[in-house]
């Protein structure tokens, strides 16, 4: 299911190819997020038109609502959001650990409060895979737990003992389906090393369709989360697909996919969009800023994204300084195709085998004003 | 610029077409509305899409924000909001008198503090003229002074006069103008049946190039608003088209279509659609109610909207529910796509001379759940 096309020479990137039941994806992709079966602000045609190979769900947010229940009656995710692509769902370990409240861990899986209305909830290993089933999945994700940063040793590595446990379950669940989707296992490990590696190694050997790096963007520095990827890619199989879970900025993206990594989903294109932040070649700008009032300039010159092919900075000003949706839209359509425009610029470098200077003179111009806290 | 194409035998329902320099516009027609340079959530394309044939805009909104400077420099509100189709514009007045704090009304126009910060303000006749003609408009709408409802027969009169004073300044900077939009004057006299008819006769004999009647939909009961237009109508150039401003639900503009109105504007479509509610051949349905949560059919079955087309009641009510805007969005373009349809088979009605039994047929069908407060 991962051709790999192509490795590239003065890094570890690599050019790739994933086939799943709805689709090819092209690789390095970045992955808009749908979390609540919908690309915030965005409707599926425009993602078709930004040329989206993958969008993300959420177990987590889907299960609380609007549940299992009326997703199943509605066909499953596609259907119901009328995405007939290729869905990459989160197994809803990240969401647990970080939106709920009063939980309770066991080996059997997490019990905790809905963040929507308090009411008792329970999803462990086979539950994941259930929603994700019902969900109808393409790419799904093995239930994990995700530890906090920073995390004692003695902690982190019981924790991955217990991840690693659950994505065997995991596994054999979804060894067990008729039309299963591909399964991705996630390393965990917080900071150290040695427990990355111990994660990328037992998850090898249970040989899953593809690999995570995860419990990163929980609020380490940046420096940690580059070496996150370090200490777990080595250990990786290179004819798999690897995926960094919840980044990054732009620099970040290269950096990564300069470290082998092949896929990405982030919500800082679409959640900055709603604070007028859009992104340019040279860094962030915020469009509520005061000098962009009567510029009738696009957000950044050449770009070829429906913002900038008809709107100024000064509408769009006007738009986000007066609440009107328009102005989201317009900045989250920008800021997508600025992430998706990005990947695919570097496939094409890739290709061209340029990816180093293409690495080297992005990561220069752009100037690192950084654009999501702990990022 | 108005061709009076067919006149029904059975009612006073015409179908027109007005000539603007930025386009043909067939009556009867409804207008979306787009106070702050933009038809809330929707983008010019969609517009395009829906077959809006003019939109409009708003002078006192525009001009306190992002005012005329801005719009200036921006090449005027069809760049601004890249709409290339015609605009109207309301002249501020209603909004003057409706929106604003310690407001004080001489001979000269309004002194008022925005609305946004509080700044004072001065609009008069020459005014808002000036904003039109900075905004480019192609319906331009005289200053006139909307008195609340109700009120006592004095006040109705003096205030009429002092609009027909101001119509005829607005006209004559019109007149001085060289490139100048469609001016239309605005029928005054509250619920005073002799009021209205001098007014209208009054406008009448300054040539105007359409008429509108005012002060309505300012919490009148519906047979009061009938009664306004009935009261207006006769006394009005039979060649000139007459505009309803401010209205109104989908039976109330069959039945003013009936009574020889020719366009209208309303935020029903739109203001409805951030609430959830949708209109349908049988009147409004409130999609957050719970039989929809798992309902597989389209808001309207056969609606050629981008909503019906492609999604269905279930995941509606889930995007409302969540407070996601892709659900704001697609409600939005289906309530504008029920007016512009709605139009649109009046038209075709016309032409086939059946209007008076789709009009029953429609009014009939529609369950009068009323959408609008005072409505």
């Amino acid at each position: 299911m991962f051709d790999l096309i192509l490795q590239d020479t003065g890094s570890r990137a690599r050019r790739g190819r994933i086939t799943t039941r709805r689709g090819v994806i092209e690789t390095p992709v970045f992955m808009p997020v749908g979390t609540q079966a919908t690309v915030k602000t965005a409707s599926p045609r425009e993602l078709r038109e930004l040329r989206a190979q993958i969008i993300l769900g959420n177990s987590y947010h889907l299960f609380v609502r609007p549940g299992l229940e009326v997703l199943r009656r509605l066909g499953g995710l596609h259907r119901f959001m009328a995405w007939n692509g290729p869905i990459l769902t989160d197994s809803g370990g990240f969401q647990v650990f970080s939106l709920t409240r009063l939980r309770k861990i066991t080996e059997e899986g997490v019990h905790f409060q809905s963040h929507i209305d308090g009411a008792p909830c329970f999803i462990g290993p086979e539950t994941a895979m259930e929603i994700q089933s019902a969900l109808g999945s393409d790419i799904a994700m093995v239930f994990d737990e995700c530890p906090p940063y920073p995390c004692e040793r003695d902690a982190a590595a019981a924790s991955l003992e217990r991840t690693l446990r659950w994505a065997r379950r995991c596994k054999d669940w979804n060894d067990r389906q008729e039309a299963r989707p591909l399964l991705f296992g996630i390393v965990q490990g917080s900071t150290f090393a040695d427990l990355r590696r111990a994660g990328a190694e037992a998850l090898a050997a249970m040989d899953f369709d593809g690999y995570a790096v995860g419990g990163v963007s929980v609020g380490e520095p940046e420096a940690e989360m580059l070496r996150a990827v370090e200490n777990s890619e080595p250990w990786l199989p290179a004819r798999k697909p690897r995926y960094a879970m919840g980044l990054g900025t732009p620099p970040q993206l290269v950096e990564m996919i300069a470290r082998g990594v092949d896929m990405f989903d982030c919500v800082l294109p679409t959640r900055l969009a709603r604070n007028g932040t859009a992104f340019t070649e040279r860094g962030t700008i915020n469009l509520k800023n005061s000098p962009f009032a009567a510029d009738p300039g696009p957000i950044e010159e050449g770009c070829a994204c429906p913002a900038c092919a008809e709107f100024s900075r000064g509408y769009l000003r006007h738009l986000i300084k007066a609440e009107e949706i328009l102005g989201l839209r317009l900045v989250t359509l920008h800021n997508l195709h600025f992430y998706l425009n990005l990947t695919a610029r570097i496939r094409a470098a890739l290709e061209a085998g340029t990816f180093g200077a293409f690495r080297a003179q992005f990561v220069a111009n752009y100037k690192a004003r950084e654009a999501g806290a702990g990022l």
